[in-house]
């Protein structure tokens, strides 16, 4: 391919107004548009297969900025391009309730998935590229491939210094993901100062012991070099690619190659000085009509893209129209796991995550495009389908996914699973790990996308493992997260029930925290919970009286405790209610009319049981009440011995709620 | 070194009480005591300086156990070292209240760092040979080396699939530490199944894409091979040292080689096999005196080790008495900064994290030890020392550390700085981005070690940045981790009281969020502030009444504003006091006496202003309280605009306070 003039105008177009972004913002990072304008533009131009008409085509390559700082660069990019992004959006750029805020927002035409936090936009297309192969594998027919498109990311030298990058480069590297192109923007600057005072990394090197096919372009300004690395790219059969795109940050500017153009709008004689360098001539926001005709290739060329799939899915429908229909029920949503796919045999006494074992195998069996996989915790969470014997290159369709000890990668790719459409999964470890995955767990809260996360060994019943391995803060530091739906089921039955809730969530994450430990199953109370656990939280157990004595609250493996000590209670005299609340989240968005009839403001003595800490409690029970918790670390020992030494008997808390109240 | 019969005995002698441990526990991980149990030994025979009969020298050779669900083996090897661990102690392995517990932790002899949560041994590690290097660099004088010792930790297959293994090696080698030796238990086996299935990394090209001496020994059970690779490793003087040593997990087992010996006890009859195979015929946790007598080279090397070194020490004392005693007093926590060495100059408007940097400039010139830095955010969070180019290779003595874009490893390294002891130390970045450090920062709180974290943009009043920046849940989360000091100071005689109290702490670990924006100095409040902040709460401005119509309780930037609230209600007549509460955990330890003082019980009028999630503040304000915060997630834009839109002015929140209560 032979570029021109007319090419090198249009990466200045990029340039140019992501500049003209940044400084009337007063806010805003233009070192890296200045210096990755090229890749964009190519990206665009020649390799992306998108549709900027429509830009949520199940089939389009999916493209992420994983520094989500370059947004504007993004965004000036989407705007010439043809997505619905005007020039007045460009001139709002970082305004509140703009279309342009300050980092890519899911929900914006184009933008794939909601970027910021470094590293994790990379982590988010690796479980993009895993979605692709699973569905195309499990879709595609001969003649009829009517999933098969690629996933292309650019990383930064931020992106690449973070953790996650490693557990989801090794990961890609493992699973062998041909569609997977990711251009390291290669600067040599941070924010703080040179990269060489705080990297001396080999990249090539490093993803080559990935087992990544490795290229690099020396000059990140030659297209030439650039179009052959991604063409090279394009026709890699065997392993994911990185490109190490040699760059210049803040190319054109005066303070080119500093660390103060990182994250500094340049002044408006800065700004001209660079155009002028740039050889750009034309004012603030104006772009020439011979360039938006430039930019105009990529609608054409997508809309005759998306057409010729068209006829292929028409074939398709025609062929297979089974087949066809499970697919797109399941990217519209409308896949559903009707009750009677969820019979399962529930015994007297099972832990939560054995209930949610027989759960999976049963949702497996509906037309919901369903798989999942643990951080090399599978055989502990129960969280693997049972005779599959994994997803791997070789047998991509397979449902389990082996993510090995790579918490974080796991739920970046949940994340970038969810996003790319078509399937429901979910990643599991130990419940206190969920710490490692809380950048991620925040991003799916962020971006309101279904993603769920699946944790046992819920608390110090865990037992010899000790405290390292005992959840403590985790309940509520999760309950304090927005827009993530945490469960918390008291049995098996407030499992089934929540698991029903949950597979109906579309637009937020779901989190369940699930006992080692067995439960007796609450059959006696089965009509209540089954009511009562999609308010979140419920009465499970009733006084005998209209207003009772008290209120016991408790969730999880402590509501069989809390009705315990209700019993003794009641031979002292003492009538309480036992109040259930699986889901805080849940029950907080109940009626007012619903809490009151559940918490009556009259009855304020209120007792809490978990086995956590109880700073959340204090919204329930109040300045009266009493909250039986564990504001410590735990112990390593026999879980019995451990929950009788912190004070889970029932007879000594009914002794506390005496003492407490009467 | 020629190795007989009688090492051979003694690494057996190792793996035979590692298993009589687990399976008289019902409960541990036998797979890697089996297949470690040479390196062990290698180690403590012939290379960790070390004396049992003294575990605290501060000159000893560190070990880490990254992997601590071997921690059977790491007992058995230190109760024949010679360390205090018993028998008996040996036989109460995973007994609550032992100190043997599943995972070690600190306050064990021998145990430099609790392990668990795989990957963090590691990063310790690299902490800790920071440390050494920085404190050698300080102290160390031409024939008077009096700090100069290393740092040997083993790591698993799972600890290298977690992304802090990446930020910690790329770390590590780019600052050329060649006091650290790692061995890598190379099995290709996981919990879940063999490592092939979910890893295809090559690992030793890996540490060379980071500027490690990669060395390799074929045979883990060769005791030949293994001496002569941490011979190479002690020797080598440019870089880390990494060695992958080929091992069999569950070596000798009948499960030798699968994922099932990795996690479940052997039985009896599985453990009468292995014994049988690997030539052990003694009972169960039966040593021969013979293999005592092997192992007992150790202490009597050890102790020599140290008396050589307290001759230097007293030869040092003599020559530099001023130095002697700063390093002294540093390692034994009494190295004070006096309220004179903390004279800065404060301004009528600043914003806390500017207070900070000033307070770091003041705490550097005291006797304390004091370095620190920032994950590639040190220009933003103010956390640098001036007129310091910063740690590196060819400067260890300089303050600044530049992490790099590695929140997770600098949190580690700040754990394993501390852990090493001599200095004090933090770590900083946005606050947000505090979720990136979670395990580290529970591994602090755990371990009840004085790390620091400090982080800025601590609200949506940073801005542009938007919702992927903006913290909203993070207090909370934080506020329910056990041990974790918390302070969110509201001006800058708040920032100076809380870092002089935080200085003091010797037993938790401490962490700030601190304001971006500028915020008013509240000097008419100064002496209630300084009597105050160490209580954690108090009453800020009280009302005019004895018994006030109501509290307004806040933290940080929202102070300013509930004392202009306070003035809005008084010229309504409703007359309340503020109270800041700039750290719950201080304020919840008080007496009830005092508590009640600042919060009375009859006062029930009683509302909440914090710009983050609310669920932490029923505690304080009751079922009839209110909680002016915010329970979603932020917005790109304009500050001022954003805390508008989302009720943070005075007029509105006065407002609803009179309409909430009156």
């Amino acid at each position: 391919m032979k570029f021109t003039q007319k090419d090198q105008d249009a990466v200045n177009a990029i340039r140019a107004l992501s500049v003209d972004m940044i400084t009337n913002a007063h806010s805003g990072h233009p070192g890296f548009p200045l210096d990755a304008a090229p890749m964009m533009y190519l990206l665009y131009k020649n390799h992306l297969k998108v549709n900027p008409k429509d830009p949520y085509w199940i089939n389009r390559d999916r493209f992420i900025l994983s520094p989500g700082h370059g947004s504007s660069m993004l965004y000036a990019t989407l705007h010439l391009a043809g997505y619905d992004i005007s020039m007045h959006d460009l001139r709002d750029f970082r305004k509140l309730g703009s279309k342009t805020p300050g980092h890519p927002e899911l929900g914006i035409p184009g933008v794939d998935a909601a970027t910021g936090p470094l590293g994790q936009g990379f982590g988010m297309s690796v479980g993009m590229a895993m979605a692709e192969k699973h569905l195309s594998s499990l879709y595609n027919k001969e003649h009829c491939p009517i999933i098969n498109n690629k996933v292309y990311t650019i990383v930064s030298d931020g992106d690449l210094m973070e953790g996650i990058s490693h557990e989801s480069a090794s990961l890609a590297g493992h699973l062998k993901l041909n569609n997977l192109v990711v251009l390291f923007d290669s600067n040599n600057v941070t924010l703080d100062s040179s990269a060489s005072k705080e990297l001396s990394d080999n990249a090539g090197e490093r993803f080559e012991a990935y087992g990544w096919n490795y290229l690099r372009v020396d000059d990140g300004n030659n297209l030439d070099e650039l179009e052959n690395a991604l063409q090279v790219a394009d026709d890699e059969e065997n392993r994911p690619t990185f490109i190490e795109v040699k760059t210049v940050l803040g190319y054109g500017s005066p303070h080119a190659n500093q660390h103060t153009v990182h994250g500094n709008p340049l002044t408006t004689d800065e700004v001209k000085e660079t155009k002028e360098k740039l050889g750009w001539s034309h004012g603030p926001f104006e772009i020439p009509d011979n360039i938006y005709s430039t930019f105009s290739t990529i609608v054409k060329d997508g809309s005759r893209e998306e057409s010729n799939w068209k006829s292929v899915v028409a074939e398709y429908k025609n062929n297979y129209p089974v087949l066809s229909k499970r697919l797109f029920d399941n990217f519209e949503n409308k896949a559903k796991v009707n009750d009677s796919d969820l019979n399962i045999e529930i015994t007297d006494n099972e832990a939560t995550r054995a209930t949610m074992h027989k759960l999976l195998q049963a949702t497996k069996k509906s037309s919901l495009e369903f798989w999942g996989g643990s951080a090399d915790l599978s055989s502990s969470n129960k969280t693997y389908f049972e005779n599959d014997d994994g997803f791997s290159d070789e047998t991509p369709s397979n449902l389990n996914i082996f993510y090995g000890v790579r918490e974080f990668a796991q739920a970046a790719a949940v994340n970038g699973i969810t996003l790319y459409g078509g399937t429901k999964t979910f990643g599991s470890t130990f419940f206190v790990f969920s710490d490692y995955m809380r950048g991620a767990m925040r991003l799916a809260a962020l971006q309101k996308i279904p993603s769920m996360f699946i944790f046992s060994h819920d608390s110090v019943a865990l037992g010899q493992d000790g405290p390292t391995h005992q959840p403590i803060e985790q309940l509520d530091s999760l309950r304090a997260m927005p827009d993530m739906l945490v469960f918390r089921p008291a049995d098996a039955l407030e499992m089934v029930a929540s698991w029903k809730f949950a597979l109906n969530q579309n637009d937020r994450p779901v989190t369940f925290a699930l006992s080692r430990q067995s439960l007796p199953t609450l059959r006696k109370y089965s009509d209540n919970i089954f009511k009562g656990v999609e308010k979140g939280g419920y009465i499970l157990s009733c006084s005998q009286k209209d207003i009772s004595d008290g209120i016991i609250l408790a969730t999880g493996s402590e509501v069989s405790l809390a009705l315990d000590v209700q019993e003794i209670l009641l031979k002292k005299n003492i009538d309480v209610s036992v109040v259930s609340i699986p889901s805080f989240e849940l029950f907080n968005e109940q009626s007012n009319e619903y809490k009151e009839s559940v918490l009556p403001s009259e009855v304020v003595n209120r007792m809490s049981i978990e086995m956590g800490s109880t700073q959340s409690w204090g919204q329930y029970t109040g300045l009266n009440g009493i909250n039986i918790g564990i504001n410590h670390f735990g112990a390593s020992g026999d879980a019995d011995l451990i929950m009788k030494d912190l004070g889970f008997d029932k007879n000594k808390i009914a002794q506390k709620y005496v003492e407490h109240f009467e």
